[in-house]
């Protein structure tokens, strides 16, 4: 016997003698990236033991924050305004623009407090195993940016993948012919690492990227 | 420099780039159970790019499950009623009553199709070094509940864990001099485990709990 729920969710029959209410929300929470059946169960169980207010804070930050968050017009980070907080920053260096693929990576990059020019968030990476295509990232918007506001130097900052590879390349194409400086940031050995220990991938792109000393 | 928000959560200033929102939102899912802060700040980014019918679905969900599950009356194993379905179902064998420390365990039971007694769900186990006394638990109910409806036989499922053990003894303790037959489930080699892999503490109840064959 299996359970399907309103959302379209099946269930294996041990779950049945949840209450209908766990079980949707037990489901719900099992589509979540990274959460399995037993956790989805773990949490769905903590949940409803925890006093209502603090529950009820949960489901208001999650509407707010789906509500509120949206992508900045520009650079496509988020924020709660139309430019973001970087964007917004007139002491950003307008002539440099990095092109990340995930949010997560300006966040990152910003760890660091030695960038200060400004970003472009792809919000993926091409791949055609996955079916995206260079029309589902903001690969048009940053050639439209370059090209109505051209920076010196567009910095593609893709991760050393097949997929980062590929967007890298298919974005240095588009921006050859416009005359603008395109790099890529440089892709070797960790520091610290021991060569012994790294990967043939990462040891071929240190040998590859060797520079005189 | 570190935020700290309505929750009273602070974050290191990596995060301080992050709409306030999505902080929030990042804040409250690190308060679940094994859900660590990379996890949270993906779940939260993930969740911001959903659906907005999808994100209202979970967080109804959540505030839904909180507010309709409660307690079975009777056993306090989860339910949208008085009584659970187990205790309503009159098929069930009102002899027999399986104590167990959680509302998962008996979903675990119940899995094996072999069980057709009651439970009683006690929701933790006496453990001093996290400060859980019995009277933190529902055992007061359950000596109540064999007072007034007595069952042949009570049946002590608590793990063997030094916790299991503790809480199983002090049950059993109190039930004696009730004369209602208690037992405790048994615990010794899983089927199809080899000697040379089990921990002590397994071989310990294996050969302690021996039977003449």
């Amino acid at each position: 016997m299996r359970w399907v729920d309103s959302a379209g969710w099946d269930y294996p029959s041990k779950m049945a003698l949840f209450p209908p209410s766990l079980r949707q929300l037990i489901a719900l929470l099992e589509r979540l990236p990274g959460i399995g059946p037993r956790s989805a169960q773990r949490l769905a169980l903590y949940l409803i033991r925890r006093p209502t207010d603090e529950v009820e804070q949960l489901a208001s930050a999650l509407i707010q924050a789906r509500h509120q968050v949206r992508l900045c017009e520009r650079c496509f980070f988020l924020s709660e305004q139309t430019l973001c907080e970087i964007c917004q920053d007139p002491s950003r260096d307008a002539n440099l623009l990095c092109v990340v693929a995930d949010a997560r990576d300006v966040v990152s990059l910003e760890r660091l407090e030695q960038y200060r020019g400004l970003y472009h968030v792809l919000h993926g990476l091409i791949s055609p195993a996955e079916g995206i295509q260079p029309e589902d990232l903001k690969i048009r918007a940053l050639i439209e940016r370059v090209r109505t506001q051209p920076p010196q130097e567009v910095i593609l900052a893709t991760p050393p993948t097949v997929e980062g590879d590929a967007t890298a390349l298919y974005i240095a194409r588009l921006l050859k012919p416009m005359g603008v400086r395109t790099t890529r940031i440089a892709y070797g050995m960790p520091v610290g690492g021991e060569l012994d220990y790294a990967d043939a991938a990462t040891l071929g792109y240190a040998l590859s990227g060797r520079r005189e000393i």
